[in-house]
């Protein structure tokens, strides 16, 4: 298997695909297979509970959200976000770190009030704001964030702890790390990065904020209506559900969410060293404090190597290096089932490589 | 395996789950899974545009009509279609036909103006109307029907030729027939009775409408975004894409969509003939002209039997007979994979049963 370094979607643990193989046809002598079975049946409800319960006990998500599978990714909450709080008079306070902050505000501005409460494009989006660079209005129902940037690689690595709730897109660095709930009315994210195959998004929603949110629209745009079912009212995406339950237990089985930080944290200090011991040879814009666990992004200084130094990859079995096509340059992408190994392989290749172009 | 008559999720072809089994830890030699890489993958790329290819050509849509690939399913077009299509002042007429037709009628009345413009509630849901009956305002931008009810078990065997155009949820006839494209300006139905895994709409919209719909939303829910970006504007739905390119070829391979139509016509006339010939013992309660050719829906005259015969039917090793929870009784659904001697195996239980309870 190659060393997968794709910013999304991306690596899956390798029990976990074995698994799916050995089930596909016939899941569990059920005469069929998992994706061919009713959503009402048992076999598929104890695999959707399933993974709810796993999701609350790992991420420890308190009583008082709701965990909600919904589809069209986090692209979709971009405009759920404001359809359901931005009810009555209050306005979405948004925060610009980079491309997708900058996605979700736009969206937003169709539906609701909403603003800018600081934005880090005169700084080439190099690092995220402390809480107290951010400009509130006094109608402020939610201030918006970006917890990592998967393009620019910038990511909190502390919370903006303000007087308004978070909403917080989590898309690239969700089920890496605890957060502090408290802070928090609603946490989203696609699944295609640290947990699942694409095609779902989770959604935590506090319940108090369920009792205020829009009636007026359709079904499968209501958060109290995807609560009220269990996230079953239309048929859910079985798939990538299924495979997200065995995900989990391969997490709880590597040590919880803890284990998951760790190995981020391991992952992003080696291949950060890597850069900033390399004399000026790869470099990485973000400012030390706000680099992202998950993605690197990093240039060769002189860029004309770049294109080989992705050839040198591939040649050792390493994909997905290549930057964001708006941005240009390397990203490694180091999600959950990213072993440490590869990082190290990705290292030594930088170490070699810089070696035989000095 | 079992024959499952599920309503949906359900029975897909053998062959393609057997090459799902062959490719899911490593496709095509890449080290990696389908599932695993990135959307802008030359692998993932050629299965994407070439679902859409074969879309085009076994369904014979014309090229005034854009084939997008859409998340939340059929129960999200309820609210995309009149979001997108009733700017201005125009209307949208709805056509109810049952369950389904009344839950698109209620979404969209909180996205522009609609109104009912029949129902088959006094008459028990027992068949589709006739075009003239239609009561039609001026205004109308377009008229919304279900094309094949699910859970009633009726469809419109021949199209209401109307003065204005159709929007049809084709969600459980999808692929089983082909259409006159010329009536429709919308063609919408989750994939996950006749063609894929759940987690997908295949929507085909009409290029000149495109130029009109709303622009005032957020970009998910825009059918020209989505359309500009060839379903490829965030990440689309790998695995129900990936397996709905192998559907497609086998669907090819079967003969195309002439095949699935007379397959889908010989299973519901021997499932039909059956109960016709029963003497009363099942009985079908829609009008003959507007029988499902999918889900056919049958009692018991003596109710008190039907849980001996849902448990007959299991002991044969058919499963998913059982009647939605809404409405009670029996329904076998017969989609695409199913082959026709699912069918004959059902009606030869029927006659035994019928026998041995008299």
């Amino acid at each position: 298997r190659v060393v997968n370094f794709s910013a999304g979607p991306s690596m899956l643990p390798l029990p976990v695909l074995e698994e799916v193989r050995g089930e596909i046809v016939d899941y569990r002598s059920t005469g069929m297979s998992m994706i061919e079975m009713s959503h009402r049946s048992g076999p598929y409800e104890s695999v959707h509970h399933g993974a709810v319960t796993l999701i609350r006990e790992l991420f420890a998500v308190p009583a008082e959200f709701e965990v909600l599978f919904i589809q069209g990714g986090a692209t979709m909450q971009f405009g759920m976000v404001p359809m359901n709080l931005l009810t009555g008079s209050s306005a979405g306070a948004y925060v610009d770190t980079g491309a997708w902050a900058t996605k979700a505000f736009g969206d937003a501005a169709h539906h609701g009030d909403v603003y800018e409460a600081w934005s880090g494009r005169d700084i080439g989006y190099t690092r995220v704001p402390e809480a107290a660079a951010l400009s509130l209005r006094g109608d402020t129902r939610y201030v918006h964030i970006t917890s990592n940037e998967t393009i620019g690689g910038i990511q909190y690595r502390a919370w903006p702890d303000v007087a308004v709730p978070l909403v917080a897109d989590m898309s690239s660095d969700l089920f890496s790390r605890s957060i502090p709930w408290e802070l928090f009315d609603v946490v989203y994210g696609g699944v295609q990065k640290n947990l699942a195959p694409a095609g779902l998004a989770l959604v935590f929603v506090r319940r108090s904020t369920l009792e205020h949110t829009q009636r007026n629209l359709a079904s499968y745009f209501r958060y109290d209506v995807h609560a009220s079912k269990s996230s079953m009212y239309n048929t859910p995406p079985v798939f990538p559900i299924y495979v997200l339950e065995k995900v989990l237990r391969w997490i709880r089985d590597c040590g919880g969410l803890s284990a998951m930080e760790a190995g981020a944290n391991a992952r992003a200090d080696l291949l950060y060293r890597t850069i900033d011991e390399s004399g000026g040879f790869y470099v990485n814009p973000v400012d030390a404090a706000s680099r992202s666990s998950m993605n690197a992004v990093f240039r060769l200084s002189d860029r004309s190597l770049e294109p080989q130094f992705i050839t040198a990859a591939s040649e050792r079995g390493m994909v997905g290096l290549k930057g964001h096509r708006s941005d240009g340059g390397c990203r490694a992408s180091m999600y959950n089932a990213m072993p440490l190994a590869g990082v190290e392989a990705l290292r030594q290749l930088m170490i070699d490589f810089k070696d035989a172009a000095g």
